[in-house]
């Protein structure tokens, strides 16, 4: 933390700021410069609140310092962190497709997809049960039901399960049939959440907020580990910005920086993040060029009768082309595809 | 929903649209120009998914018309809406002030925060029990110890009160110990807590997710609405944007717009909407001014050794002149200062 | 400038940068901390490019801490500057309304709107001649004849006028036939225009560009004060953000901002702050309740038929009510209206 | 355009607005509802001012359905352009890279980094002359002199050359040495100089503006090529948003979105657009990947030392490492690093 004082602050007004850090147990160093004194802090655990000393006489800003993260952080482990989710790696060089419809809708559509999907070589099969909607007369997910057809067509087609949590009875639930958890861009602060799935025994993909800096995804996730699950996926799945030729931003540049940051790895989800069908593998091919882990797409065997967000699903054979230009360009930043695992049965 | 087709689109491509209209079961109007057809739908209850028609041969563009809320809409309801909590009317003319801490942390200090707020004119209590915190190392709240201060110290004084709630279990005891629930920005699109809102039966305070737009906000809204609990007020606590001298950009244009579109009340929160202790009051004023239908503000008597957030709180002398100045300019959009309930005790 | 060192900086990754910093003829101030090492700079005039250290080995981040404006600053002019245009006084307590036409059309329809204006207590006239179009192929003003139509009509009603230029040649044009010259938003970084406002003898209204933070539209104002005109005054009008309910979205924390930071006046236009025609008159009233220093509107005797921007045009009825409105409630911001010149005939 | 009547608007609402429309010369096709009307507008060439209806009676949203572009425009011309800089074909399956310095310093200097890059692959170079400072104390180009360095240089080592102008003067010179006129971000919607450009015989690369649509960015080409100069070559080079990791976030969606809208082509600029060094290299492969038209990078021999922006400049190894990179990803997107030319004398 370094505070900057007024030009025109008082011998006073610095002696108040010195002794409300020693007064905090902090050690003070006092920079005096041509214009304006600054004082550095040390000796503090974690941030200091800024709020202590924002408004005292004379000073002009108050700067932190250290980012506030700890567990989640480069400097903690240097190296970085690998995911297992039910026998496929997440990180660590292992590129991982998640692939599969926004909604989980009967046995026939979500196997149909799957099976094409497990073709392909895609290795984690997402479908929603319990869907977030703007909405609360759109359609809102099968639930219990939901889960239940996408753990069956996944082990009939050897391909681990995801599925968003969105409460306490959804989480349970979650944890119960799937193989990983997934927390949307709206629950990415809801804490309560969070919290649980720290208590939770299966790896979390967490999606950043619309609204997020990486500073505050990686909090959210320093949430989960701090409560002792640190299997932990990122993703980024953009922003809200002025844009309106997309739904949403795709900050790609983000894969960069979380990955300077944080051992976590971090996947990019080019169908929210665009909300354009036709733009879908382009973009998964750029995540796949700047370096993500991995790229998480909705499919439909028929987007057009989609029971949600069909706009921006893509079509089995698309899903195909992904899966071959991604392979082709992951040796350039030293991945390769995660293995898949086998059906059971 | 209009649907605009490519200049190139040829006639099987409209004949396609218009057969997924009638086979919807809805009236397809198609209007032809010199460069272009497009095609109106009409006979659709609520909204119409685009999806099923974004992706079809010739479509160039697929442009929603009507709003998909119902119950907050001006259309179904032309008057304004007054919301009572627990005897203090908020709406329909009637300016609401809530003060209190960020968050309750003592006995004393609530109620010397409190007795001053309430001596000024403000009609409600405001004081976290539960605080969404981006640290999952940072006070968290006192929890139902802090309600059970915050509900005896409104009684005292004569405040009815409100508190955050986060989750199930935190919601059970706001709606026990509190005369309205607050919802907070990061929990805007967290459904499940609206779906439990909507069954409550006490008046709920929904504060704008940072990244929401104003048909967001009143979808959410809708939710709490559409569980039966008509007793909503919104808050405008500002938004997200590029801009550095705020932590958010308060966006008072807002609170014309959902006059404009909805029934409810609208509060402003220029503590949140800044981030900063001097722009509180000036913007506060403006809030007023604008024609919002009350504010809410953080007060600290020591702001500099506040747990949380201690440098937007304003100090209780700015509440008074908060309160004055307010006081002075509401009759100019017709408004009067809610009156104020009697202590219990 | 604060350099922050990586935790595994080594004792020469340190030594590095100090010698850099000694090489520029500056000091470097170490300050030693538990995790790392941060080292203050002193001795520099204006800011120091962090470019010259963000790549050195062993540095995590280079935080400037000096704003980089000098002549705008309030620490080198304390108190409000009051800026002249032809005799009327803007800032220093005094409120300016100017008001007019998006864009002058004929005499008559310019004559109309002025009278009604100055009736209503306006100072100043507003109209548009070189007109900043989207497209192409939209009006483009009428120019020169249009700033004689503009400079007669404001000498016959008794008010100085002020029009935007765009480059050079109608730079020339308006220094000559206007009181006051109006940069726009979309010009705001065109710093060769401002290079030559700062030779202009007349004063400049310097418009916040979409995406301006406040530092970067204090930095345009230097370019003209370091040029040798003091004579500026700011407009904030709305910055671009996602939300879709105004055109732009108006930022009236930064008149608090700029008016801490800055000596010069500012200004706000709710016209082009919001977009639309219902919300001019509000946020005008929050924009003087707000503190700032006038308002700028756009007033249309026939918006529905104006040449350009008329949705956002307000009523001369409205423009009474907006100067009622604001009249009343500046008193609390200790300001007034400011006075009126005589009509020259 | 479409115009959506209130649910309560009158038969005499409905009139009026129709009576409107054919009084434009245009003709209504009203659309009768179950709860509202809409009445679409055929006729008009160009886009029909919103304002002309939007504070009619009854009128609830006025939608614009067709673009305002139309040289621009896929439907005007369906395939790809390619526009020749002196000898170097760009667009059309030619990827090209800009690359250089930052700005020009010294012969020496500028030799250096375009020997090095015409080696690596590069085929034009890159070199600023007049640059845009934010703050006027800034260093702000060597002018003409620079220009020289730049033309003589480029002839050396055989490689077309491009630099930016701010203004008419700057443009003279920068079209009697350059191959390619650069428009920056903070000018693209400088209309006088893109009408300036659009009588240039140079090819005119123009970066969308920070806070630019699609849309804007494409109606500011417009000018250009309405000006006669169908020579353009689009940059997206990062937008504003709240995102705080980058300097701007680099939108690469945009790139897919304007293929579909429009013939001409775009290159991506990974250095303003992260303004990070170490971010440029994986967003340069990004770029490629989502099927880009090439890339500008910055690149310093000694970027420590640079005299602008030499944190975003990357080394030369890295440009030999980025060229490498993206020559074995161009075959995925159909494309071929663009041809050199050679050196003269």
């Amino acid at each position: 933390m370094l505070i900057v004082m007024a030009a025109d602050a008082s011998r006073e007004d610095v002696a108040q700021v010195t002794e409300r850090i020693v007064a905090l147990g902090l050690t003070a160093h006092p920079i005096p410069g041509a214009q304006r004194v600054a004082i550095g802090i040390t000796g503090n655990q974690g941030a200091v609140d800024p709020a202590l000393f924002e408004n005292l006489p004379g000073v002009l800003e108050v700067i932190p310092v250290s980012h506030p993260y700890k567990l989640v952080s480069r400097e903690a482990k240097p190296e970085a962190s690998v995911v297992h989710v039910s026998g496929v790696p997440v990180g660590g060089g292992n590129f991982a497709v998640i692939a599969g419809p926004c909604a989980v809708e009967t046995y026939e559509q979500t196997r149909t997809i799957a099976g094409h999907a497990r073709q392909c070589g895609a290795q984690i099969l997402r479908g929603g049960a319990f869907k977030p909607r703007t909405s609360p007369y759109a359609f809102q997910g099968l639930g219990k039901n939901g889960l239940e057809i996408l753990r069956d067509v996944g082990r009939e087609v050897g391909m681990p399960v995801v599925s968003e949590a969105l409460d306490e009875r959804s989480l349970e639930l979650v944890v119960e049939y799937c193989d990983m958890i997934q927390i949307g861009a709206r629950n990415m602060q809801n804490y309560a959440l969070l919290r649980l799935c720290g208590q939770a025994r299966k790896p979390v993909l967490l999606k950043r907020g619309m609204a997020a800096t990486v500073d505050e995804l990686l909090m959210a996730a320093e949430y989960v580990l701090a409560g002792g699950n640190y299997d932990v996926v990122l993703c980024e799945r953009g922003i809200r910005t002025f844009a309106d030729h997309t739904r949403n931003t795709l900050d790609l540049a983000a894969v960069v920086a979380v990955q300077r940051l944080s051992h976590l790895p971090i996947l990019v989800d080019p169908s929210h993040g665009t909300g354009k069908r036709h733009k879908v593998v382009p973009l998964a091919r750029a995540a796949a060029a700047v370096g993500a882990d991995g790229v998480m797409v909705e499919v439909h065997s028929d987007p057009a009768r989609a029971l949600s967000d069909g706009a921006q699903a893509i079509l089995p054979e698309e899903l195909s082309q992904l899966l071959q230009q991604v392979a082709a360009l992951l040796p350039l930043t030293g991945r390769h595809l995660a293995p898949q695992v086998r059906a059971k049965g």
